[in-house]
């Protein structure tokens, strides 16, 4: 990383509850793991069982819970706090903003605005930006090269990195942060087969996501038929992951890359989809539940149900089958086996 | 939906046969299903088993068959015909053009077109689009920010969503839909072990798509090896599909999101590959082919069958043994006991 | 393809050990298989087992191996050679110059460039690209709409096509060929649950790739948390393939397509991940390992082996397995069929 971070502002940020013990003259140039870091290096002990790393570590802040018993080495700072975790990701919040400050309010020259949108003075348009007719962009940030359609509409504080598409008439909200190449509101897919072709039905709905909803790089979200397709607040996307058309999505879910969901599907609140799972069209996933990466979800599921495998079973009933498979040449050697036995004894 | 839809509008284009009950002063303001929808709203009664959905409905007016019994609320229209569901799509589609009308032709000033392509005076050409040397541009629509590689070929009446890409030498069809964000032409993915590296082999061919093709939102086509990559009349493509090298498709076939297509595989007419489905490379996939949605196709498929599975089994098969799979646990245990029956006897 | 070659540029290339019979006096027109190529076409014997597709080929000039015994038609040339595959390498890469031709040095008037860019005079930047603050572009080209963030570096003899994202702070390698939308940097997935939301932890880490490194259209390989995801030399990753935070893959990886590698895994030298596998985070892929196409990786791999299954088997296993499950509804019946009879015998 680029960037020079001095140890008076990392007292500054976690120093009010803090012990210190030792010093460290130079600025942080990194940050790694206690086993990883070398001079220069900010580290941290999250976690007790790594608590011998602490002694060979090589770097020179380390950040301790309250009761670690221990001298730093020479040119050594140890800062002792309630919770290092936190406090590291304070320090990162921090550096982060030093490393990709928010760009200034304003529209770059090389942005290509509709003159019938309503851009906030607020709003940053990063270059070669284009802004359609009617388009409605509060004080958000649009990186470069991002493209918003007709009468669609960003709410205040998102922040939608470079190439993000948003279509006509979708919404975006409050606090959203979009990656790079994420794709809101292409049309559904839907046809209806009709004189020897597939023919298209018209999608004319759009995509609207509530407020603290984070979506990953090359994610596409399709439009609805009619209607809206859904992302409930403070839920998170992962990157290259597919939502169809009129799906709904709860609150604070959690759906991690590559996950496809089917038309029409609604999850509820809290609902886990891990890596590389699908999910089929027009099923409800209860609040709460849990699937497994890869998983293949064919039927509805009831809140906080744990389901894994092809076709989705109960995560304990597929753990048992995957164990029994591996038995399975076993099993069948030991039946030709019994087979012939109960033959013998039959005669 | 930001739009206001009269209901002369409606009867325009439903009205020759329609029969009408009722009366709806107001505009149209939504679509909706029957149970969902509120004042405004335009609904039908596409499925009889949803009769009973219409005496609760607050559709302001419903598309019904013509056999409906029963009557319309105060400030309600009914409106009788032939086939709901035809004629919802059809004002489906007369409400799409209101929304997002076919943008005028001309060439958008912040463009960049290579003075030696060649663009039709019908062509519209969206803000921020790039057009290489010797491409030739039909009749079509390339929204914001589209790039059109050296010597390729748009046809007439293709419609090229936002940031889509179409690579050197390859060629779109008449009256395609691209979806924002998808790549047609990237190099085929082919490599010789050669001298202890991964030497790259050249892929010089192209990618040549039909008529009437869609193509989903950042879905992906390679080039050919040599020769053509190609997508055949009719077949309808969703998001996030990979394609890859020298693979070659039917006409009318439904390919649904996240499918990957290996190399040089070929597919019949109306194959339908559901949604994570993963073709080898290699393979001939015969006409009228289903293969289900996360299926794993190592082998070549006569036409017409329906496989599933991981590696992909007869559709029957794969149901059949994923019940007998649940069994496994129970059949380990009767297996035990039963051993030892037969060990009693056999002393 | 849009392309005439002459026999002339083809004896330049392959000529100086190569024997020849008979002879053709127009362009090379194509390229195509034995059995496929039509006048005007080049064709190869690559493979012994096609030897009889020679005799039937229309194909105008064919590479064949030293050893052929055979005459060609009329109209036909014959040259022989070493390696008939190699050398048609050679003149497939030749080709690809000519139709590929690398892009003059240059800075393209409609390109945004900070002032604080450092660009060598020997980089070519395409259309409509975005240089952003403090980045160090080598003479490497980037075709248009390429997106490169605050202080990213972009080595000598790097290839990016249009429309990729080389995020703030990342390093792209010299010698690398980034496909079409692929994306470097996006933001790590990460999350820590507190006061009932998702808090996004801050991902200030950067990616690195080293010499030789391909990268397919639509792939995102995201930012680590902090340090680097990295991508070792001579390393091959296909489109729409997704790597997470804090990955480090080796020398000479192949990673086929719609792969998905989970955060904080290590990969080897030499590993072989096939189409749309998937691998969990936080787990150590020895060098060699072969992981069959569809695969989930739930445990870390020794060196070498070679894996299938959901989850992960060792391939023998996994075929065995395969075989013995389509016997499962014989097994369930044979074995109520043994029961009844220990149950006959017990009585």
């Amino acid at each position: 990383m680029a960037f020079k971070y001095t140890v008076e502002r990392i007292l500054e940020i976690v120093g009010e509850t803090a012990e210190y013990a030792g010093a460290y003259e130079g600025k942080i140039t990194g940050i790694s793991s206690l086993k990883e870091a070398a001079g220069g290096d900010l580290s941290f002990l999250g976690n007790p069982k790594y608590r011998s790393d602490v002694d060979v570590s090589e770097a020179s802040v380390l950040l301790l819970p309250k009761d670690f018993v221990g001298a730093p080495k020479d040119g050594q700072l140890h800062i002792k706090l309630e919770n290092p975790s936190f406090a590291l990701a304070l320090i990162c919040r921090d550096m982060e903003n030093t490393l990709q400050p928010k760009p200034e309010p304003g529209v770059h020259p090389s942005a290509v605005v509709d003159p019938t949108a309503v851009v906030s003075p607020l709003a940053s348009i990063g270059p070669l930006c284009v802004i359609g007719k009617g388009a409605v962009i509060g004080a958000a940030v649009l990186e470069a090269q991002v493209s918003v359609g007709r009468y669609a509409k960003i709410a205040d504080d998102a922040y939608l990195f470079p190439r993000v598409v948003v279509a006509d008439y979708c919404e975006v909200g409050p606090r959203n942060r979009l990656q790079a190449g994420c794709i809101i509101g292409s049309d559904g897919y839907g046809y209806e087969y009709y004189e020897g072709a597939h023919q298209r039905v018209p999608q004319i709905g759009k995509v609207v996501t509530a407020e603290d909803v984070d979506i990953g790089a090359n994610t596409t979200i399709d439009r609805a038929r009619f209607g809206s397709t859904y992302i409930g607040a403070g839920t998170k996307i992962d990157n290259q992951v597919q939502i169809a058309h009129n799906v709904r999505i709860g609150q604070h879910c959690l759906i991690v890359a590559q996950v496809g969901i089917s038309g029409s599907t609604t999850l509820g609140d809290g609902v886990v989809v891990a890596g590389q799972a699908g999910i089929a069209g027009h099923l409800q996933i209860g609040s709460g539940a849990m699937i497994a990466g890869g998983t293949a979800v064919t039927s509805s599921l009831e809140p906080k149900v744990k389901v894994r495998g092809y076709p989705a079973e109960p995560m304990m009933l597929f753990n048992r089958i995957s164990i029994l498979q591996r038995k399975l040449p076993e099993l069948f050697k030991r039946f030709d086996q019994l087979e012939k036995t109960v033959e013998s004894l039959n005669k």
